[in-house]
Formats: structure tokens, C-alpha cells, sequence
């Protein structure tokens, strides 16, 4: 698998990014994607209990064999808006529909920015037919598609990977926005990923979620779950035939691998952050025990502002381990921080505390292993997590935003 | 029931507070309660699977009929110290017994200060004897065992409160210290409640569980949970005698609210905080889920710094209760803030957000309530959960240290 030198398109794939005039800055805040032909599709969505209205209406539409488009906004959420909402979100679709010559029920949609606040539908409906006069193949087309999709993000997010298979040489590219949920309201994290290769729905379905559980499900900036995540998958099975079992665990892989590439790109976007934390969670029985543990690690306030400060504060992190409800026997914990072990079998290993300290303060990425190999309780499964650190300069953009 | 002008030791028990020489401020540092007779004993503790030895020693000896002794060093917290820690800890209760004239199975310990480093056992033995001799009843002797047990904590925290029951006047009086997982490594919630009503082992158990569940377990600062909380309760029936059903919940509501002056006393001393924020959540079918909903209200980082920027969001208010993992319908929320409604049956509610931005600021005391009555998993259960705000001074405080 080789990654282009910049991020291309699929065959068959089409994007734009345009300005309808959501956002007060005049910045562009229309992205689409078109497939030429009908795709299979899958989704992940949050599962946060008060969901946008795209996420509604979205959800219903997977899996599918037709899938066409994705039209995503930013600046306005559509989350929390009730009934009137959804009907906005379906006109979305049904515009785009009308615009390519499809069945709504082939367009997807997404929304991010401000929550609360009803979508200014008369911008939108105006600009969608400008979106789609845009549509190009060329990697500009991709990244302008990137760009419109940003709500607080630095930097576009987008990747593309090459995979030969015996039957041609089929691309998976996708892109994403996010960079935790912070001011001015709350953020979401989208991502689209398009591939020319044939997949089933079924396949579509199995890859994503294969991908998604490795990548965007083992990122946490701040431990608060948006209300409108959505990663969809469209396959359009422009290039090649069906897959024979290896060719779809390449593609399997390739999926995975781009998505790691945008969620990472997340962390790295992460507001306020000065160091970006790769956790290592391994000798557990189950990789769900090993992703809680891992999880209690990143999100916790105590072991993030430790990075923060460059102080090697084992005690955090093992502690964190310690509350995750998992069982384990403490007598078998060991950790490494950035390679220096520092507890091994549950006992405090001395160290060069300055020498490890200074790492950290010069370094931008930070490496945890933990690991509970050994004890009656362990196992073989392992997690690879990561996260931001916690900074005055998170706070201070989190809290200053005032209505 | 009424508080006393000072906090005050019951019948029968005596404290004292010493320095032995852990603390490099010399600031003191070891703390003794002593019951003149036996006393009935229950006790709660961290559920962290990383846990500290005094917590290891002191699990075993609970419940109790024969208690007679809290000895508590603060300093030094001896978690994470393997085998020698557990020997320290059942050697520091044994030196006790032996001073007292009781036997080691008599006494609990606690600790709370640096983890990962031996006990200066030197010190503590050679301090034991001067605890003893320094024990005493008045209202400065409580207070002296209480500053002991401070490591971080700005003030110390003690109350009592007087129940007249047929039998006689009893007293509960509490002692703990806490100020979240905080600089320079980690603190601990360490509490003890002693009553000189005549309580069985099973009503101690039952009083302090009931109190505990509704007061210390609904706090959070930061969500990390220590290795060494400790609650200790000790009953030695010095007044009056055995408890007719309702003098019995009379003592347990006494227990109970000086369980929440205490646990309260915790939150409004939290490290860098600006906000007190109390969070009612009602309308759920279990106590369980109804504290579930408020704990991730509590800890959610966004939530926390609107409220530093006196920022009315209640956006992040509610999708926080979102993916809290309990089941409601989103169409029955609402919520207030400060006693304006926000939000209510899923939908947006006008508010003058200049009006309560302004009150944010101003008042150090923010009320949360949130209600998911009338839907079709709602119930009659709710909760009160206290937590603080998160402000630069918290991140500044918690990352500056370094080894």
C-alpha cells in the first residue's frame, strides 16, 4: 500500500467545498460528495442518547446498496432542534437528490457547528445547486471538500492509500473534522471515506466497523461524546470485481489504516494541546478490558496536566488503570513511559526522574505502556489509544466563550 | 437536631493532632482517635484495584465490635509500596494497641500523602507515643487531629451535630480531609465519624453506607478516583442504649449530614476551583442511573469550563446526560440553571443568556437541575451530586509540579 503524494479521489467520486454563508466569517461551509454510481454504504453514528438531526435521518438510510452522496454543513449543528430539524434535514437530501437525479433516500446527510440553533435552510437550499456545479475529480476538489467541512480545526484533514489487487489497483480516501468538542459551542467529529473498490454491504459494513473500533473508538480529547459523530463509508465499486477474501482484508486494512491517519490527525489538532499521548494497553483478557483501561488513562485530568507539566507522575496513570472496573492483579502491572520503565510487577522501579522529565517537556509525542501480563486474570489482547494533554490554553478557550 | 457553635468529640472519645516529622513543612502530621471502650466499627473504602496498604489492613478489620483506634499519617500515603508498605501499616496499629492497652485488630490506619515511597517509620514510631500522650477531649483536640490529617487542603473539615433521643442527647461528630487527586502527587478523601450512640455493627454499617452513598460518593472534582478514600465510622455507645427504629434513623440522618457537611467541605475546597455547582438530576427509574447522568454532567470538562466562563451552555449540559448509558427519552428533558429553565421537553427555551452570564459570574454557587420526568423509562428517583469548575489555575496547579 503506498500513500499518494497528495489525497486523491476514487474513480467514480466526485467532491466540492462552496460557500453558502452559514458561517459569519465567510468561510466556506458546504461539503459534497457524489458517487457516479450507485454504492454500498455503512455508518457509524454516536451513541449519545441526544443525537442531531442529521444523525437521525442518516442513520435510517444504512446500510445501503444505492448510496450516492453525502452533504455536510458546518457552522450549524442541527442538533437539539427538535422536530422542525429533521424536516430540514431531509430537505437537504431531497435537494440533493433533485439536483443529481437520485432517490433522497441515496443522499446522506451532516451537520456541525453551533447547537440550539435552526439551520438557515434558505442559505442552504440556495447554495446546494452551487455545490453541485462544482463537483470535480481533482485532489483541489478534496481538499476544498476538507476545508468546508471545518468547524475549529487548524488544519484539513484528509488521506488517501493506494492498494493493488489482483484484479487493479483500487484507492480508499477519506477525510474528516474534529478537534474535540470546544468552543464556541460543541464540535463534532464527521468523517467520510470512498472507495472504489467493490464491497458488499455486508463488507462495507464489516471493514468500517473493523476500522472505526481501532481508530476513531480509541481517541478521546476530552472524554465528551458529540452528539452528531458520524464516519460513513461508501463503496462504489468502480475499479475491479468482487473481492476474494484476502484482496478484502487489504482493503479492510487500507480502510483501517486511513482511518488511524484522521483520527490521529484529530489528536494532533487537539485544541489547546501541547503533546500528543500514544497508550498501550496490552495482557488483558478481552480488547474491550484493555480499551477501558486505556481510556481511563487518557481521560483523566490528573495523568493529562502530568504530560502537560513534563513530570513522569507514575502514580496517575496506574491509579487511572486501577479504576477502570477491569480485573486485574495489580502484583502484575508494569509501565514504560516513552521506553523508561518506571513500575514493574507493582513495585516502583527507581529511575532518572530529571532525565525523563526533560524528555517530556522536549518532546510533542509521549508513549504509556501498560501492561498486566502474567496474572491469573491476563490475557493476549491489546489497544493502541490516544489523546491530548490538558493545558491552561484548553481551559482558557473552553471557558472564555460567552453568550 | 442542632449543630454546636464548634465541632465537638462524643462521649468517650478522644483525638490528637502532632507533628513526628513526615512533612518537610513541618506541619503536623499525625492524627489519633481513641474510644474509651469498644466501639462498633463500619467502613468504606476506594473500590481503586490499585489500592494503598492502610486500605489493605483496614478492610480486614471491618466490621468491628471491638474498636478502639484511628491512627492516621498524612505526608506519606503508602500506596504502591508492595509487601514492606503492608508490614509499615500493620506496624503502626500494633504500636498504637500497644500504647492504649487494646489489641492490633483494634485499631485501623490511613494514610494520605506521596505515593510510591517507604513509610519514615523512624518517625512514626517515635511519634506514636507522643499521640498518645498529647490525646485529649476538648473542642481544640478534635480540631488538632483534623489539621493533621490535612495534606493540601486549605481548611481543616470537622462538624458535629447533636440528636436528642428518648435515651438522651447523642453526638455524631466527622473529621476528613480532601481536596481532589491534586499537586504535588495524589491526595486522598480520608474521613472519620465517630457517635457515642449505642449502634450495632450491622446499624453501623447500614447508617454509614446509607450516608456515604448520598454524600461522599456524590462528589467529584476531577474523576480520578484515589487508592486510599477511606470512610471509618465508630459507634461506642457511651450515651443512652440501644436504638428503638426511629431514634435508629434519627442517628442515620445525623450521619448522613455530616457526611454531606463534610463531603461539601471537600468540593468547595477543590484545588483552583471558582464554582461550587450542585446538580440535581430527577425523573429516572433507579437512584443508580439517576447519579450515572449526573457524574458525567459532573465530569465532563466542557460542562465545568462554561461554567469557569459563566457561560449558560446548556447544550453541553444535556448532551453530557446523553451519553451517560442511561436509557430516557429525550423529548421529556429540560433543564434549569439557576433556577431559569433552559431547556425543557427536548426543545430550546428562550432565556435572557446576558442576564444568567452575568449571575454566573457574580455567585460562587451554581444549581443544576435537570429532569427527565413524564417519558416512558422515567421514574420517581433522583440525586444531588456536587462537583466544582475547571479553571486555568487547576491545570496550572496540577501541572507545574515536576519531579
Amino acid at each position: 500500500m503506498n500513500a499518494p503524494s497528495t489525497s486523491r479521489l476514487p474513480v467514480g467520486f466526485q467532491a466540492s467545498g462552496t460557500t453558502c454563508g452559514i458561517k459569519v466569517s465567510g468561510k466556506s461551509d458546504l461539503a459534497l460528495f457524489v458517487s457516479d454510481r450507485d454504492a454500498t454504504a455503512a455508518g457509524v453514528f454516536t451513541t449519545n442518547r441526544v443525537c442531531g438531526a442529521p444523525v437521525i435521518v442518516s442513520k435510517q438510510r444504512v446500510p445501503s446498496t444505492v448510496a450516492r452522496a453525502v452533504i455536510i454543513n458546518s457552522g450549524n449543528s442541527n442538533a437539539a432542534t427538535g422536530e422542525p430539524g429533521i424536516q430540514d434535514a431531509q430537505q437537504m437530501t431531497a435537494v440533493v437528490a433533485e439536483q443529481i437525479g437520485c432517490d433522497a433516500k441515496s443522499v446522506f446527510v451532516c451537520s456541525t457547528g453551533v447547537i440550539g440553533v435552526p439551520l438557515p435552510m434558505a442559505a442552504i437550499l440556495n447554495g446546494i445547486p452551487h455545490s453541485v456545479k462544482a463537483l470535480g475529480t481533482s485532489d483541489k476538489h478534496l481538499l476544498d471538500a476538507a476545508t468546508a467541512m471545518m468547524t475549529t480545526d487548524t488544519f484539513p484533514k484528509l488521506t488517501s492509500l493506494d492498494v493493488a489487487l489482483a484484479s487493479g489497483t483500487v484507492r480508499v480516501s477519506g477525510v474528516c473534522k474534529g478537534a474535540a468538542m470546544i468552543a464556541p459551542n460543541m464540535a463534532t467529529m464527521l468523517s467520510v471515506l470512498m472507495t472504489d473498490a467493490q464491497l458488499t454491504a455486508e463488507q462495507s459494513d464489516s471493514a468500517l466497523r473493523f476500522g472505526v473500533d481501532r481508530t476513531f473508538n480509541c481517541i478521546s480529547v476530552d472524554g465528551h461524546m458529540s452528539t452528531s459523530d458520524t464516519v460513513l463509508l461508501l463503496a462504489n465499486g468502480a475499479v475491479g470485481g468482487s473481492l476474494s477474501d484476502d484482496d478484502f482484508v487489504r482493503v479492510r486494512d487500507a480502510i483501517q489504516q486511513v482511518c488511524q491517519k484522521l483520527a490521529t490527525d484529530i489528536i494532533r489538532d487537539a485544541e489547546g494541546a501541547d503533546h500528543f499521548i500514544t497508550i498501550d494497553v496490552s495482557g488483558l483478557e478481552t480488547r474491550e478490558a484493555a480499551c477501558r483501561v486505556a481510556k481511563e488513562i487518557a481521560d483523566s485530568a490528573l495523568v493529562k496536566t502530568a504530560i502537560t507539566g513534563g513530570d513522569p507522575n507514575w502514580g496517575r496513570i496506574v491509579s487511572a488503570a486501577g479504576y477502570a472496573n477491569v480485573d486485574f492483579d495489580t502484583a502484575f502491572v508494569s509501565l514504560h513511559i516513552n521506553g523508561t520503565e518506571v513500575y514493574c510487577a507493582g513495585t516502583p522501579v527507581p529511575f532518572d526522574t530529571g532525565a525523563l522529565s526533560t524528555q517530556l517537556k522536549s518532546h510533542r509525542d509521549v508513549h504509556l505502556a501498560l501492561s498486566v501480563s502474567g496474572g491469573p486474570c491476563s490475557g493476549k489482547q491489546a489497544v493502541r489509544f490516544w489523546t491530548s494533554d490538558l493545558t491552561q490554553e484548553y481551559v482558557r478557550l473552553n471557558s472564555e466563550y460567552t453568550t
